[in-house]
């Protein structure tokens, strides 16, 4: 048998050949939800093979109900600088959320539902964990719609086999 | 001198052959608990060399008096949809907890401390980092009786060197 | 053309050779401040190349009005087993940044400033995320002296191939 493939010609292989990056995005807050879509966005631009694992609350960035509307809050996070007297008032989450989802936008970074529209129009996976699913019993159907698939850890184990991996 | 080893065949090695995961696991809330452990068993399931160093909070996972007892705050965490105003009450704390649990064993995952047996009857390497030890005062005789040993951050990078990392 | 150079010695070669860790620090708080810290310089002690990218509330660690005075809260985070009812109180995140800063002095770690001095000492590089900079309107005026740039997260991107990497 003849192998009749081209010679390969390594000057012309990018940097990034054979590169793969996994990213579990387990938190369903405002600002943990864009580190894993930034950086998912910025490796597809380097031409690296990108998957994106949502489990647990990182759910709520998929789910239909929640991408368009995640929260963040002060709470319990020193680096908000906002007294936990304040930061727990009511209505205090929706004005923070506000102010940052404010920021965001300011900086042309775009909302949710659109970072991932932009992710999968440059070629990313995002897959859905099957148990998390099944934990808050959702369908496929709940799921923002261009989602991969709905697969299991084993799964995602499997993918993720060669990768630079990142648990968000 | 002769190499007298056999030829190897590379057609019966396993897609897993010399692939390693480590696992640092730094929360100890109930639900970021549970993400390392079944990673870690998922990746045990695949024949993959699988290390899970506990870390600060991580600690709660493998102290006798706490691993049964992980509790799951809604405070400060958005996607549990729960105001502060409601979050903090007395009581929450344990209900949210106490719904999780529920939730968990439904979908037949195991109790924290039967899912650390499962990991090290599967193979699985359990270590416990000593600077976590020495600033809450604890021994390997307050620690889970099957916890390979109490490590330095040297020795994890030493033992992480080849492998996928993730922090948790 | 005639190659030079000393016919390599192997045996010579540290087990680190070529190996190289980035850890991004997205966190702001006390606790969650230490783990990136840690790891780094135990691994720049193996002779690791090591780069640290501070993004998000990570930049608390590398904002010099912030650097210095880093808190943990109690709040949310069951695992400093106070009921919500006590850490949310006024002055209780300043105790227990109190006591947590004195258990870690005990264990003769460094102060957050006097870490980031030891990682820049030891080789370690240190990188600022653009992004996160224009979010808060901060220039390389008001971070640590000795940060290595400001930078994307494409060309974090680059800097991190071939690279275990944490996300912390």
């Amino acid at each position: 048998m003849t192998d009749t493939r081209p010679i390969p010609t390594f000057d012309d292989e990018p940097a990034s050949a054979g590169r793969k990056l996994c990213i579990i995005c387990s938190k369903g807050s405002l600002d943990m939800a864009y580190p894993g879509l930034i950086l998912a966005n910025a490796a597809l631009g380097e031409g690296i093979e990108t998957h994106l694992f949502f489990t647990f609350w990182g759910y709520e960035i998929i789910n239909k109900k929640t991408m368009a509307k995640l929260q963040f809050s002060p709470v319990g996070n020193p680096a908000s600088h906002m007294p936990t007297a304040v930061s727990g008032l009511p209505g205090m989450q929706s004005m923070a959320t506000r102010m940052m989802k404010a920021q965001i936008e300011a900086l042309d970074v775009p909302a949710v539902p659109e970072f991932l529209d932009m992710i999968k129009d440059a070629g990313g996976h995002l897959w859905a964990c099957r148990m998390s699913a099944d934990m808050m019993k959702l369908t496929q159907d709940d799921l923002y719609e261009r989602i991969d698939g709905v697969i299991g850890a084993t799964e995602f184990i499997e993918i993720s086999a060669g990768a630079q991996t990142l648990f968000v």
